[in-house]
Parts: structure tokens; C-alpha cells; sequence
């Protein structure tokens, strides 16, 4: 449970300006944000992006615009009418939009759409001199041994050998990097669904993987090569390890973030106990009031964090 | 250069069904493709596919729709008016369209989001029992020493080390597949560019990699911890072994259609040089127009085949 010291340390410390690990890009004259078809020859970034504060991101688009409406709403930023225009409006590689101190970008599926996005994301905050900002994956996941609809606030993301770790290849090298989360973020946040108390949540481990179907043991691919027995003895050493939800972001998005100074923090809804079964066959409408649980969970905490201010 | 007698068996053989690698799926009732937003429960998939013969699948949902309304005219089988719907209407996570005997699907960026959809639209043409089908992947791609608007067609699909293989981690173990491509496929496209002598084509091996940045050894990233000198070592070093483009999906693409008895080719333009820099920034109307390249080889290519049949 966050104190209100630790909240007012977090959102006083505006000199905490985003820092990028590249010595590199100091010598550029202009940088090309190709995949959100945006560049500091054309756009003014302070303008646009100076003031902002919390930044969510999620898989798809339109979601991540429904996000916006709502935390408009929330905020008392609304405007009757008002629409919020995608601001990579020239690309349909990723959609992002803004309102008030808030940014929400979708990242497609999987650590290397994710990657992509996040590269662009922290060159942009960094070139438009944002501090103290605080960025969230707000998604979706397969739980483990929870009750369909369960949010996950993410302890650890841990690999699909359950390592607290991101692999990555750099000029033919593996290079392993840190996955390591804010503890006090993830502590508000579990405050704050407390606060809310409309569905349940649980602080726990996130497996992230590069496969939704093998890759998180499923049994209905199109290739398979293992038993329902074999899945079961993973599925049961995944819950064993601490581990209760299954997702494709945030190992990376822990690694970048935690690299580049971000305080981050991952809030996913559960869309099917992964003890029970494989696929999400859940009514459409079951799985959109779900999908905004998450939703609900960080547009509360922006507003706490606000109204703290 | 493909024979018509390659060509003719190629054709020919509609008793070549798509085939799972997955024993498990015959016993399901039901097969919810959740990020395709179908279902065998409530669509009709022999009706809807079963005449598919060529799938292409590309990154981008605009790209994939500018390609069906492309090769609708290409074929004579447009109608004036006449709009391609998006058949996955339900998701935003992939968008698909479809005219006569051609589907094209887009994938979005990186291997799991192209992995995740591969998953589906096999299954989807295993439910249509459609026989006899070609996959291309139309891309956009680095280029190593190449012309920037260079179409790569794909010998060889090799990882950041070089090596012909896609490794994924299943229940917690790696697994090695084979990403074999169906060489005539690779003859015979190559003969379309030569046939058509539009823009600059050859075969070559693609390096696939699962980040953008510091994956491909690329100085531009909001993360760097390399020099400009190894960046150039890594680059040649991948020219030397044979590669001649750089992409993000082409290694899982090539082993799960090879796993499946799918015949798969890759055709990518490369946007840029990569031994002469990292920042995709040539004008806008240049890049649409070499975006069109795969698409106008691809779409002769089908002209092709089905005149010949």
C-alpha cells in the first residue's frame, strides 16, 4: 500500500526527466519516428507531448481509444462532442492518443511490436523534455488458477522458464536484461483496486512468451507436438513458481522501461482460467466489460494521483 | 526459372489438402479463431474459403487492403463500386479481405503477432478444406547492399546468427524448426520480376529478428550499448553469409507453412540501405510507391498461374 509520502515523492520529482541509453542519438540533427509516422523535423514535440504525465499502452487500437474517451470523462477533461484524433494518423502501424497529462498508445501483439513502439514512445517523451512520467501496460491475458475476469497487477514478468529475465539478440549476441518493476507503482495500484473494489485482483508473477499457441503450452494450434498431461505438469510448475497470468509484452516492456528511468507498471484482466481449458470462448460482451477492468483500475489511479497533486 | 511443367503439377495437385501438426484438434466440437473474431460454430468456412488458392499476408491492414482491390482489377474480377470488406470486421487485431481464389491478411509487425495469425489461417483453411495452396508474404524490409526500392525474394530465412533456423521455447524447452522455402516458388517468382522488369529484383537470403533497433543493429534506438564500427562489422558479416535484407517475420512464417505442407514464399521491398544508414526518411510517395513493388510481382504471379491453369 502506497503512503502519501510516496506518492508525493513520485509526482514532485518533475527534474526526473526521461533519459534515453543511447550516447548515439545526441549527434542526430533530425529523428524520424518512422512507425508513428511522426518526426522532430516536422512536429514540435515539446508542444504536443511537454505535459504529459501518464502514459498507457495496450495491444489494440480501437481499445486504446475507448481508453482515452474514458479517462476523459474521468478526469473532467471532456468536452461534449469532443472526438480525440489519432495522432499517428499518417501510419496504421500504431494509434495514440492524448488528453490532458495523458498518452495512450496501442503496441500491436508480442515483445517485438511492443519493442518497436517503445523505442519511438521513449524518444518521444525525451524529445519533447517530458519528466516524471509513469507509463502502464493496460492488457489482456490467460490466467492461471483464477477466475475469469481476475486483474493481475504484475509483480515480475518472468520468462517462459519462469526467469525474472529478457533475452534479447544484439549483432548475434545474447544479451539478458533486468525485468525489474516499480514495487510502490505496483502497491498503488493495488490500492486502488481495493478503492474500487468491483472486481477481484491479485499482485502476482506474468509469464511473458513469443507464442500464444505452443509457446503458453495451448493445445489448439495448428502444430502441437505435446500431451494435455505435459501442459497440465507446465501450466501447474508456471502456478507453483508464482506465476498467474500469461502474456506477450511485458518482459520487454519492463526491460526498456526500467532501462530509460520509466516508472512502469503492468495491470492485465485474465480472459480465461488456462487450468481449464484453452480457448477464449467467452461472450463478446462478457469479454468487453473485462477488457475495461484494467481501464477502470488506472483511470482511478490517475485521478488519485491528481487530485494528490 | 520455372518450367510449365512445374508449374502444371504445382496447379495440378488440388488433392493437396492443408494438413495440421496437431492431433488435438480433431476431438474439438468447436474452433473459436479468437483473433480472426470466427468461430466454426458460427461461420461457415467451406462456403467462405474453400476456393482460396493464393494467401498473401503483409504487415500492414491498409497495405493488405490496397493489395486485394489491386489484384481484383489485375484478375478482371472487379465489379465498379464494389468494396472489399474486411472479414474479420469483429477484431482489430488482423483485417482480411478476399476476392475469388485470393485471400490477404494482414499480420502487424514482429513473429509472435505473424505467428499468432499463422496459427489461424491455417486452421481456418484446414476447416475450408482448401487444397493446393501458395502463401506469399509481401513485405517491407532493411536492405545490405542493395538499391533502396530493391524487391528481395527469399532463399533462405536465417536468424540473427545467421543459421537457417527458428528457435521457440515450447513448455519451457527450446525447439529447433527447419524454415525450408519451396524453392520453384522462389524460381518462378523470380521469373515474374524478370517477365514484368519493373524494378531491380534478386534472391537472397532475410535475416529475421525480433527487435528493430538494437536487433538489427541499428545506432538509432532510445537503447544502444554498441559503436558504430561493430554496427558495420555485423552488417557485412551478415552480407557475406549471403543476406541481402533484414525483416521481422520471415523465420516463423517459413517454418510453420513448412510444418503445415503449405508452399511458402517471402517477396520484400527494402526501404532503405542499411550499410548506408538507419532512419527510414525518404519521402512519403517514394515509400508507398516501393510498397507497391511485391504487390504488382505478386499480383503477376497469380495472373500467371491461373491463366496457365
Amino acid at each position: 500500500m502506497a503512503s502519501a509520502g510516496a506518492e508525493t515523492k513520485k509526482l514532485g520529482n518533475d527534474n526526473d526527466f526521461v533519459r534515453l541509453s543511447n550516447p548515439h542519438l545526441a549527434t542526430m540533427k533530425e529523428d524520424v519516428l518512422y512507425h508513428f509516422s511522426l518526426s522532430t523535423g516536422t512536429h514540435d514535440f515539446p508542444a504536443m507531448f511537454g505535459d504529459v504525465k501518464f502514459v498507457c499502452v495496450g495491444g489494440s487500437p480501437s481499445r486504446m481509444k475507448a481508453f482515452i474517451e474514458y479517462v476523459a470523462v474521468e478526469l473532467g477533461l471532456d468536452v461534449p462532442g469532443a472526438d480525440y484524433p489519432n495522432i499517428c494518423v499518417g501510419t496504421d502501424r500504431y494509434a495514440m492518443f492524448k488528453v490532458g497529462p495523458v498518452l495512450s498508445v496501442s503496441h500491436g501483439m508480442g515483445i517485438p511490436s511492443i519493442a518497436i513502439m517503445l523505442h519511438e514512445l521513449i524518444k518521444l517523451l525525451y524529445h519533447a523534455r517530458c519528466s516524471g512520467v509513469t507509463i502502464i501496460r493496460i492488457g489482456t491475458s490467460g490466467g492461471i488458477g483464477l477466475e475469469p475476469g481476475s486483474v493481475v497487477i504484475t509483480r515480475q514478468a518472468v520468462d517462459p522458464c519462469f526467469k525474472p529475465e529478457f533475452e534479447q539478440v544484439v549483432l548475434g549476441k545474447r544479451v539478458v536484461r533486468s525485468t525489474h518493476l516499480d514495487e510502490l507503482l505496483m502497491e498503488e495500484l493495488a490500492q486502488c483496486s481495493a478503492d474500487l473494489g468491483e472486481f477481484p485482483t491479485v499482485v502476482g508473477n506474468t509469464m511473458c512468451t513469443l507464442d500464444f499457441y505452443e509457446g503458453q503450452g495451448r493445445l489448439d494450434g495448428a502444430l502441437c507436438s505435446y500431451a494435455e498431461k505435459d501442459k497440465q505438469e507446465y501450466l501447474n510448475a508456471a502456478h507453483a513458481a508464482g506465476i498467474r497470468n500469461i502474456e506477450m509484452e511485458s518482459s520487454v516492456f519492463a526491460a526498456m522501461c526500467n532501462a530509460c528511468g520509466l516508472r512502469a507498471a503492468v495491470v492485465c484482466v485474465t480472459l480465461l482460467n488456462r487450468l481449464e481449458g484453452d480457448q477464449i470462448s467467452s461472450p463478446h460482451e462478457v469479454l468487453v466489460e473485462y477488457q475495461q477492468r484494467p481501464q477502470r483500475l488506472v483511470g482511478h489511479f490517475i485521478k488519485k494521483r491528481l487530485s494528490a497533486a
